[in-house]
C-alpha cells in the first residue's frame, strides 16, 4: 500500500509498505477520499511540529470501506462504507466531566497519532460511523468538516427565524452558514476574498464584503435593529474579533470557531451591556457526526459545491504547495485509490 | 427636604427644596438608607460626566417607606416598606427582545435620571417592590446590588455540588460568593487586599490571596483536577482576565461582571480549547429582585458584615472624600433621615 508520512520543513514522502492486520477492537480501513484540512495546512507550515511526532501520517477528514475486522468488533462487515471520528478519547478522566470529545488527555487521530493520508487506515472501532450503501463517498469525505459545523450550530441554539451572521466564508464557514440556514435561520456571510464571495452566492447563500458595504448597517437593517442573535467568527483575525460584539444584539450568542493563537483585545464591555455570550466550540460529538451524515445522506444541500479538487494521494506535495498558492480554493480531497 | 447634586468636579452640593407630589403612576418615597455604588463614586470621579446630566441627584441603592401615592396607582399604601428597582424601561422596542432590563434606550435611575440620595424620592410605581413589615431597612439598603449577584450567580446556571471561583472580594464579590454559597456550590473568593481577605473570612468564606498561593494549583486540588465550574470575573483588572481561562475547567462557564471600559486582550484559545462560555451579565431582572428579598427577609447570610459605615446624608461630600481614602471598607449607607 501507500502510505504518506509529514516529515516536518513543508516536505511530504510518499513510501511503500505492508497492509497491517488490525488489532483486537480495531478495523482496517480502505481509505476512499482524505480531505485538506486547515489544520493539516498548519502541519504543513510547521506551526504544529512540537505536537506532531514526525514523520507522521496526517489527515483526519475521510471516508471509505471496511476491508478487515479485528477480534470483538461487533456490527461492522467487510465492504460497509463508514466515516471515522478522530476522537481517541480513551484516556479520558472523571475531571473532564463527560465532556470526552474535549477531554484533557484527548489523541485527536491524524494528529497526535497515524491519520487517513493513506490507502489503508487501522482505526478503533468505537470511532467508526457507518454509512448507507449508496452514500457518495466523495460527499462522505465532508462529513468530518461538516460536524464541526453541525456542533457549532447546536452548541450556538440557533432557532429558526433568528438571524446568524458567519464571520469568514472559507470551507468551515460556509458549512456552518448552510447548517444555520438549514435551521431555518436568516444567514448572512461575511468574507473579504471576492471569488469565496461569488462561490457562497452561487451556493445560494447571503454573501457580503465588509470592505464594500458597511457590515453593521446591513445587518441592522436586515434584522429591524435586532442586530444578530447568533455570530459565528470563524476568520481568526482582528477585525473580526472587533466586528463580533458590534453586531451581535442584546443576548446575542457569539461562538468561537476560529482558533487564535495568542491573546487577543476583546470589547468585554459590550459583553457586560448587550448581555452577550461567547461560547466555545471545538470539534464534535457523537450526535453532531449523526446529524451530518444525516444531511449528507439527504444531499439536500449544495455540498458538492465545496469540493474544488480531486488529486492522487500520491501528489500530496504538490497539493500542499499549490493550495499555499491559491486562497480561492475550497475543500481539497485527496483520492487514495491512486 | 434635603437633597444632594453632584455638580461635577468632586463636588457634592446638599440643597434644601420642597417634597414634589407624585405625578400619576408615581409614588413618592420617604428614603431611609441610600446605599454608596461603585458607579456613584466613578460619578465622583468624573468618569461618567457625559452621561450624567449635572446638577444631578445620583444613588440607586435604597430603602424606604411609601409617603405619598398618585393617580392610577394601585396595591400599595402609605407607610408601605419598599425598593425601588431602579430601571425606568418604559422606552423599550420590539429590537430588545424581551429583555428590557438591558433595552438600548433603559433610563437607569439615579444616573441618567434622578436618584435616591435625598430624603424623598418620587418614582414610578412600576418600580416599586414590597417589602415585610418586619424588614430591616439598613439590610434592605443591599438587595440592589445583591440582585446584581442573585442575577450573576442565576445567569452562569451554578447549581449544589459546584465550584465557584470569585475574582475580586469587594461588595460585590462578597454578594455574589454569599448567594453562590447558598445555591450549595463550593466557593472560593480570590482577593488581594488583606482586609478583605480577613472581612471574607469572618463572614465564612473561603478567601485567598492570588499573591500568596498559586491559585490554579489550589482549585485543582480542591476539585480532583476538575478546576473551576464558574468563574465570576468581578474584579475587572488584566490579572484576572488572565487567570480567568486558566481557572475555568472544561465547559466552564466564566461570568463578566466587572466593567471593562477598554479592549483588553482574552486568551480565546482558551475557549476554543475547553469550550468555555463567556457570559455578560448586568443589572437584574425582577425575579432576581424577588430572590434578594427573599434572602434579606430569611436573613440566614452575613449580611450586616457587608455594612461598614452609616452616614448622615448631609455628610455626602465626606463621604465621597473618605471612600476615596478606604480600599478596604465595604458597603457605605447614607442615612437620608439626618
Amino acid at each position: 500500500m501507500i502510505a504518506t508520512l509529514y516529515e516536518g520543513n513543508k516536505t511530504f514522502n510518499v513510501i511503500e509498505k505492508e497492509v497491517e492486520a488490525p488489532q483486537p477492537g480495531e478495523v482496517r480501513i480502505k481509505v476512499a477520499y482524505s480531505g485538506v484540512c486547515g489544520t493539516d495546512v498548519h502541519i504543513y507550515h510547521g506551526m504544529m511540529d512540537k505536537r506532531v511526532a514526525m514523520p507522521q501520517t496526517i489527515g483526519h477528514e475521510m471516508s471509505g470501506t471496511i476491508d478487515s475486522i479485528g477480534a470483538h468488533v461487533t456490527g461492522f462487515s467487510v465492504g460497509d462504507k463508514v466515516v471515522v471520528r478522530p476522537l481517541d478519547d480513551r484516556k479520558a478522566k472523571p475531571s473532564d466531566k463527560g465532556f470526552n470529545h474535549i477531554c484533557e488527555e484527548l489523541n485527536f487521530m491524524g494528529i497526535d497519532t497515524p491519520g487517513s493520508m493513506q490507502q489503508y487506515w487501522n482505526v478503533p472501532a468505537f470511532t467508526l460511523h457507518k454509512l448507507k450503501e449508496n452514500t457518495d463517498l466523495k460527499l462522505a469525505a465532508l462529513i468530518e468538516p461538516l460536524s464541526v459545523a453541525t456542533h457549532d450550530v447546536r452548541l450556538s441554539g440557533l432557532v429558526a427565524g433568528e438571524t446568524a451572521v458567519v464571520l469568514g466564508g472559507g470551507p468551515i464557514g460556509l458549512l456552518v452558514a448552510m447548517v444555520a440556514k438549514e435551521v431555518g435561520a436568516n444567514v448572512v456571510v461575511s468574507e473579504v476574498n471576492e471569488k469565496r464571495i461569488a462561490k457562497a452566492k452561487a451556493m445560494g447563500l447571503d454573501a457580503v464584503s465588509p470592505m464594500q458595504i458597511d457590515l453593521v448597517d446591513y445587518v441592522r437593517e436586515k434584522t429591524a435593529g435586532r442586530l444578530a442573535d447568533v455570530v459565528f467568527e470563524v476568520a481568526g483575525v482582528q477585525a473580526t474579533l472587533d466586528i463580533m460584539t458590534e453586531i451581535a444584539g442584546i443576548r446575542g450568542r457569539i461562538l468561537m470557531v476560529a482558533i487564535h493563537g495568542e491573546k487577543k483585545p476583546v470589547d468585554l464591555f459590550k459583553f457586560f451591556w448587550k448581555e452577550l455570550k461567547l461560547i466555545g466550540a471545538r470539534v464534535y460529538e457523537k450526535e453532531d457526526y449523526e446529524k451530518s451524515i444525516g444531511l449528507i445522506t439527504a444531499n439536500g444541500l449544495p455540498f458538492e459545491d465545496m469540493i474544488t479538487d480531486v488529486q492522487p494521494l500520491s501528489n500530496i506535495q504538490q497539493v500542499f504547495e499549490s493550495i499555499d498558492n491559491n486562497p480561492d480554493g475550497m475543500k481539497v480531497l485527496m483520492d487514495c485509490s491512486l
